[in-house]
């Protein structure tokens, strides 16, 4: 694997990514919102969170790429979010799930499992989110509570292979799958986790990469690849979390291809 | 009462919050969900914004604590906000109101009377809202406008001793009580009004403060203590509000005990 | 046109909405509310996010102005901004259209066409979307690539005369009309474009400055020059757009109406 998605390719990708500012849209929660966009924005792609019905779905057919994060699923956006899946899917434009609370939560739980039926692209999470939704079509595992991203392998392969995607799970070493080959980013910062949206914006960057090439597997990793260097390079000169997402949105903006092949740790 | 609360008291509680990390769901206004939630992680609890019906009342069983802020009451969220209330009190769990612009718009004043009825664990507003709110239930007085926490302190007491709750007043001055005894908070810094959710935010960290013991007044009181000695702290490098709600960010991270008991001003 | 709005009587509109803080009410989308609310607290104004049906009605007769911005218009919000132009326009409160991606997208479009109707004091957008506005009520005209404010000149001249309103169409040279005359302003950073709500939030601060006077054409030239200038100010220190965001919320909060007289540049 690490044969083909290499420290190297993933630089390329994000200049790729510069030159074509890729239109993404987001259908996401609304604590995240803002933060999801000016990620976007300062890593160089062009956000446009058009989430009601009628328009959510037309735009889905014009974006580049399409996120749907069901962290506050209110029913307009519930509306939204099933047909703008169905649209995404029929269009050939890829989108992104992310699961937030999957499992643990009814309607989201419900609003997960129609959402599967049309083929997420990706799907980003953290091992519980990955596991409840493996165990959504299948098994019927509960939510565990778990600490590593590594615990939820298993699990994100099977999603992987079953609905035909590239499955994410967050944690301290990042794990990404394609279902067959399985790739590991080892960067980042414990601050991530202390500013709401860390997780969640690492999705509509997700959407932004994969529009940059067919391999699913390889523009996923490149994904997070360049938001958790981002991360360490925001980490260093910071504070706390208020500082540190201030410097991460700069270093978004301003990392390059070279300080990410090599600060990357691909496995 | 400040033979029971005391500066002691209050620091060594900032310790408990960050070692117990509760959980706290907040039903709060768009303006704010990403301030409070970051505001939440900042201290060391553990956010959840989850505010549609039905699942909003599962997790208020499960939740460490719920807020509910009726600052942008939309439909869905103001029934949620019902049977949150609803099933917080009927499984123990302890919750705050924060009574945004009550007595001034219908809706939700019409919603704050409903939710009074379930007897909220805390109460958080600036002095018009405390005594409007006092109003409603009472005496039908309308909105005052007033300056002072202490303007506010007769409403504060009435309310609290007729739904069991502890009131915080935020000013210059915070004045806390219980309806029997009142505590009252001099510290913070006048740039917590002129970042959007200073107020919102303090009500989110009080439902945090309020699982850490049964004191209701000692817990509130520390909340306040905490939330306005870090404004303090992020004011002195701050060149302005933006500056400051970054550097408040990273003050409620990295504030400790030790220095909330040597700057806390009680009486 | 410039022997009436001059750089001295732009900076006098700064000092005058410090000493008087207009109350804006602000129906806008999901995403800016919190930029868009420490925008206004940070030049002096008295943001108030009251976006109901039912209450943003009645809060438009209180209010100094309204902001209505098409961003994210969910049903409920749909509902109140139709009620909130309709009062605002009956009762005297200023208003501004911010008719953001109209033309492109179909529900916001039909809202758009009807907001027209109650004649808005002030239309703020970009090129495309004031050229697609235009297109609404006249010839059809549909959207536009366009990339400089100037060719949207025409555009916004035709829509201030034919609703009696101020147009402002955003730019790295900044475009502002009455129908009758045309002022430019050339102040700005292209920073502003990387943060999200960079524009919208310059809608609410144009709300607040025709507050000031009766002259639309002055106050609206004042609220993008006070605006832009405080963005080079802010550009100057910035590594970065997250770092220009914060340093811009300062520098609304700390301009000073000499600084804007002596860097305004008004064509």
């Amino acid at each position: 694997v690490t044969g083909r998605v290499t420290a190297e390719y993933v630089g390329g990708l994000l200049e790729r990514l510069r030159a074509q500012a890729p239109l993404v849209q987001c259908l996401t929660n609304s604590v995240v919102t803002n933060f999801t966009a000016n990620a976007l924005l300062a890593i160089g792609a062009s956000p446009a969170m058009v989430d009601i019905p009628t328009e959510a779905e037309a735009f889905a057919e014009a974006a580049s790429a399409s996120l749907i994060n069901i962290g506050t699923p209110h029913r307009e956006q519930r509306d939204a979010m099933r047909g703008t899946a169905r649209a995404a899917l029929a269009a050939g434009t890829p989108w992104v799930l992310d699961p937030v609370a999957v499992g643990l939560l009814p309607v989201r739980t419900r609003l997960a499992a129609d959402l599967l039926e049309h083929a997420p692209t990706g799907i980003r999470g953290n091992p519980s989110e990955v596991i409840a939704l493996a165990g959504l079509g299948g098994g019927g595992r509960g939510v565990d509570s778990v600490d590593s991203a590594d615990s939820a392998a298993d699990a994100a392969a099977l999603l992987a292979r079953r609905h035909g995607s590239v499955v994410a799970v967050s944690g301290p070493t990042d794990v990404i799958t394609d279902g067959i080959d399985t790739v590991r980013v080892s960067n980042g910062h414990r601050y991530l986790t202390q500013v709401t949206g860390g997780g969640c914006a690492l999705g509509a960057v997700t959407a932004a990469f994969l529009t940059l090439d067919e391999d699913r597997l390889g523009t996923a990793v490149a994904a997070t690849a360049v938001y958790t260097v981002a991360a360490e390079l925001a980490a260093g000169g910071a504070d706390g979390p208020g500082s540190f997402a201030m410097a991460f949105l700069d270093a978004l903006a301003t990392v390059d291809a070279e300080t990410v092949r090599s600060r990357v740790r691909l496995t």
